[in-house]
C-alpha cells in the first residue's frame, strides 16, 4: 500500500524490451529503388564505405553531443523484411529485389563515436562498411535516430552547464511526438538531466521518473468555491492535504494556481516545515523564487526545495543562477533541441572498392575516402583539435603538430559481420563520458552565446601531410 | 518482374495496422500520482471537462491546422494498463491505484475540431469529459499527438500555398525521430503535400510514396574514374542508364553530382527526351532551373519535369514561383514545423461538476467552463471570426453581431461512452477539408509574412453578452 515518498524513483526494469517489430520500412523509398537498379546492373556488391557526419553545427553552437548509438544498434538488429514489408514494397520493386530483401540482414561493419562523445563539424561519427546494397538501406534509420537524439542531447548538455549543480527534470513529452518523447527523455538523461516525467522512458531505459501534480489537481478541489478567492484557497489547502496524504511530506506542491503567497502558506499548513518542495510554474521566476525562499524560511521550512518551470531554456536557466532555485523543470525547449531540432547529420558514400569518391557540383562538397578521427588534448586534459585523417594512424601521437599532446582515437567498433560487438557502453556510461568530455572543453566551449566550434577540425591526408 | 514506372505509387494497403501495444506509459508520471491522491480523497469521480487549446499561434502565424485526431483516437482505443505497465508503475503507486489502473478504460466523451480544420488562439480543439480520474490520464498522449501533428500540418499548408499548383514531395524522415517521421509524413499529406519518401507512411496511411535515387548511386558508378572529370561523367552516364533500365524513362535523374550541364546531357543520353524528370539538389536553384529548362528544351525534352530540393522552406518555395520548377522536395523545414516544431497546445481542466474553474495566479490565465466553438463566414464563404461561447447555441445564427453571416459549429462528436463514434472522416477527407478551409481565409490569412491571426477570436458568455 506504500506510495513512494520521493518524487523521483529509478525504475527497477532497466532496458526493458524496446518496441517490437522491424524498422525496415522506416526507410526512404529511393534506397530501395537504388538497390533495384544496382542489383540489375551488377554494382550492388561493390564494397562501400558510408560516413555519417555534420557539415556544421547548428547556428552558433560550440559542440555537438553524439547520442542514439544504442537505439540505432537495437533497431539494426531487428532490421528485416518480413512478409508484410515485402508486400508493401512489391508494388514498386521487381521480384529479384524483393527476393533479395527477403534474405536481407546487414552483414558489414560499423564503427562510430561512442554515445556521449563530443563531435564537431566533419567528425565521422558513424562509418558503415559493406556492400553498396546492404549499406544503402540504412541511411534513413541511422540519420533519423542520430539526428534526433543528438539534437536533444546537445541541447540538454547546454542546459546542464547553465544549471551548474542544480538538477533539471525533463517534462517535455507533451510537446513532441509521443514516441519521440521517449527517445528525447533518454537523450536528455544522457545529456545530464536528472529525471524525466515520461514513464515509458523509465520502463524502457531506466531513466529516473519524476512528477507530483498539476494545476488540475488543485482546481479539482476548488470547484465548490469557484469565484470566491477565499473558497478557492480553501480548495487548494484540501488539494495539498490530499497530495501529502498520498505522496508524503517529501512531495512537491504546486503553489501558483491562485495567489503564490497564500499557496506557500497552504503548502506548509498541509505538509509542515518538512515539505520536500514547492513548484512555481509561471510569472517572473527569479522574483518569485526569492520571495518564496524568504517566506519558506520564515515558516521554518528552510530545507524545502524550490522547483521552477515554465518555458525555460538554457538562457533562462542561466539567468536564474543567482536566485534561490533548487531544481529546474524544462519541457518544450528541450524536446525541440532549443532552436536546433535536428542535428543536420548526413549519410554519404565516401569510398567504393577502396577508391575515394566525392560529389563535386555544389557547395555541399565533402571529402572522399574513409576517415579516421583523433582528438588532441593538452596534458591538462583540455582538448585542442579534432584531427580527421585519410589514413589510419598506428601511432596517433606521431601525427604532425601534436607534440606534447595526448591524441586519442575516437572511433570504436560497433558492428562486425553484422553482429553488434559485445560490451557496448550503456546509458549511464554514456552520461558519465559526456560529463567528463564537457570538462575537457576549452573554457569558451561552454559558453552559451553563439560562437565558433570549441575546437577546430584539421584534415590530414597522410601521416605527414596536411591537405 | 515489372518495376513501377512511376516514382509515385499509392500503396494498396491503406490504413494497415498501427504499431501494436498500449500507449499507457506514454504518459507523465504526475498524471498517475494525481490519480492516486484523488482516489484516496474521494475526488477521483468528480465529473470534469478538460479542453485542449493553443493560447497563441506560433510567432507570426495566421492560422493553425488541426491534425492528429485519427491517430489519437486509434491510440486511445489501445490505452490499457497490462501486466507490464502495472509492474512499471507499482513502484511509486499504492495498490488501490494499481488495481484501478488494471480496469482502466476511458469511458467518457470527447468532442473536437475535425482533422484539417483551421484553428486560432483559444479554439477549443478537443474537449474531454468524464471523471477526473479517467480524463487526467490522457493529457500527455493527447497533447503529444496533437502538438506534433498540428505543427507539421500547419507548416505544410503554408508550403502548399507557396507552391501554388506545383506538387511538393516530403522527404524529411532523416531529420526527425524515426517514428515521428511516419506521423510527419501523414500530417504533411494532410497539409496538402503530394507524396512522401517514407515507406511506412505509405503502408500505414496510404500516403503516396516517391523517390528514385541519391548521389550515392552516381558515385557508386564513378569509382573507376575517380579524380578524372571525364571518367566521372562516364560513370554518371552508366548510373543513369542503370536507373532508367530498372525504373523506366519516366524516372527522375539526379543531375548535380558533378557538372549540372553535363549531368543533363547524360540524363537525356540515357533516357531520351521522354525522361520524366531531373532533380537539382544544390546551388542557386532558380538560376539552375532556368538554365536546365533551356537545355532540356533544346534537347527536345520539353516535358521533362524539373524537381528541386535542398533546404527548402515556404519562403524559398515562394521565391522560386517565377522559375521553371515543376516539383519541390522538402525535408528538414517540414518535419521541424518550419521554425515552430510544436503547436503549443495545452490540456486544461475547465469545469468540475458543472462549475467553471480557472487558474488565476499568472499570465497564463485561461477561461473556465466548457466552451462551444463556432465560425462565422460571409455569404462569399470568407470567414470573419471564431466565436467561443460559454453556452451551447441551439441556433448559432442568433449569436449577436452575426447578422448576414453563416455560422457553423466546429466541434464534432469523436468518442461516446469511451467508444470512437463511427464514421470519422479519413485522411483524404481531412486533406480535402483543409483545402476548402484555406480558400475560406481572408486574403491576408494566406500571407507568409508574420502577422496577426487571420480572424479574431470572440468570447461570449451567453447568447447575448460579450465578456
Amino acid at each position: 500500500m506504500a506510495v513512494s515518498e520521493s518524487p523521483v524513483s529509478q525504475s527497477a526494469a532497466v532496458a526493458a524490451a524496446p518496441p517490437a517489430g522491424t524498422p525496415a520500412l522506416l526507410t526512404d523509398r529511393y534506397e530501395l529503388t537504388m538497390l533495384a537498379a544496382a542489383l540489375a546492373d551488377g554494382t550492388a556488391d561493390r564494397r562501400c564505405t558510408f560516413e555519417v557526419f555534420a557539415r556544421r553545427l547548428p547556428d552558433g553552437r560550440r559542440y555537438g553531443v553524439m547520442a542514439g548509438v544504442a537505439r540505432f544498434l537495437e533497431r539494426l538488429e531487428r532490421f528485416r523484411f518480413g512478409d508484410d514489408e515485402l508486400a508493401a514494397v512489391s508494388d514498386f520493386l521487381d521480384s529479384r529485389t524483393v527476393a533479395w530483401l527477403a534474405d536481407y540482414r546487414f552483414g558489414g561493419e560499423i564503427d562510430g563515436y561512442r554515445e556521449g562523445e563530443l563531435y564537431f563539424p566533419g567528425s565521422p561519427v558513424l562509418t558503415v562498411r559493406g556492400s553498396f546494397a546492404e549499406c544503402v538501406l540504412l541511411e534513413t534509420l541511422a540519420l533519423s535516430i542520430l539526428n534526433h537524439d543528438s539534437a536533444i542531447a546537445s541541447a540538454a548538455a547546454r542546459m546542464v552547464t547553465a544549471a551548474g549543480s542544480r538538477p533539471i527534470i525533463e517534462m517535455g513529452s507533451r510537446r513532441t511526438h509521443e514516441d519521440a518523447a521517449v527517445a528525447a527523455a533518454r537523450a536528455a538523461y544522457l545529456g545530464g538531466l536528472s529525471a524525466t516525467s515520461n514513464l515509458e522512458a523509465g520502463r524502457r531505459y531506466g531513466v529516473p521518473t519524476a512528477g507530483t501534480s498539476a494545476h488540475a489537481f488543485t482546481l479539482l478541489h476548488a470547484a465548490a468555491g469557484a469565484g470566491d478567492p477565499k473558497s478557492a484557497t480553501a480548495g487548494e489547502l484540501a488539494a495539498f492535504r490530499a497530495q501529502v496524504a498520498t505522496l508524503g511530506v517529501d512531495t512537491t506542491l504546486l503553489v501558483d494556481t491562485y495567489d503564490i503567497t497564500a499557496g506557500v502558506e497552504n503548502a506548509i499548513a498541509a505538509a509542515g516545515p518538512e515539505l520536500g518542495g514547492v513548484r512555481i510554474d509561471s510569472g517572473d521566476l527569479g522574483v518569485l523564487a526569492r520571495q518564496v525562499r524568504v517566506q519558506l524560511d520564515d515558516l521554518g521550512a528552510t530545507s524545502t526545495r524550490i522547483v521552477v518551470s515554465g518555458d525555460l531554456d538554457e538562457y533562462a536557466i542561466a539567468a536564474l543562477r543567482s536566485e534561490p532555485v533548487d531544481t529546474y523543470g524544462v519541457g518544450t525547449s528541450l524536446v525541440t533541441g532549443s532552436g536546433a531540432p535536428t542535428a543536420g547529420m548526413v549519410y554519404k558514400l565516401v569510398e567504393v572498392e577502396g577508391i575515394p569518391v566525392t560529389k563535386r557540383a555544389s557547395h555541399k562538397e565533402s571529402r572522399g575516402g574513409t576517415k579516421h578521427a583523433y582528438r588532441a588534448a593538452k596534458p591538462s586534459g583540455t582538448i585542442v583539435e579534432e584531427i580527421i585523417s585519410a589514413v589510419e594512424q598506428p601511432d596517433p601521437h606521431a601525427i604532425p603538430e601534436t607534440r606534447g599532446l595526448t591524441v586519442t582515437a575516437l572511433q570504436h567498433p560497433l558492428v562486425r559481420d553484422g553482429d553488434v560487438v559485445a560490451g557496448q557502453p550503456g546509458l549511464a556510461a554514456a552520461r558519465d563520458h559526456l560529463r567528463a568530455a564537457l570538462i575537457s572543453l576549452p573554457w569558451e566551449g561552454l559558453g552559451l552565446s553563439h560562437g565558433d566550434p570549441a575546437i577546430p577540425t584539421r584534415f590530414i591526408s597522410t601521416s605527414g601531410t596536411e591537405r
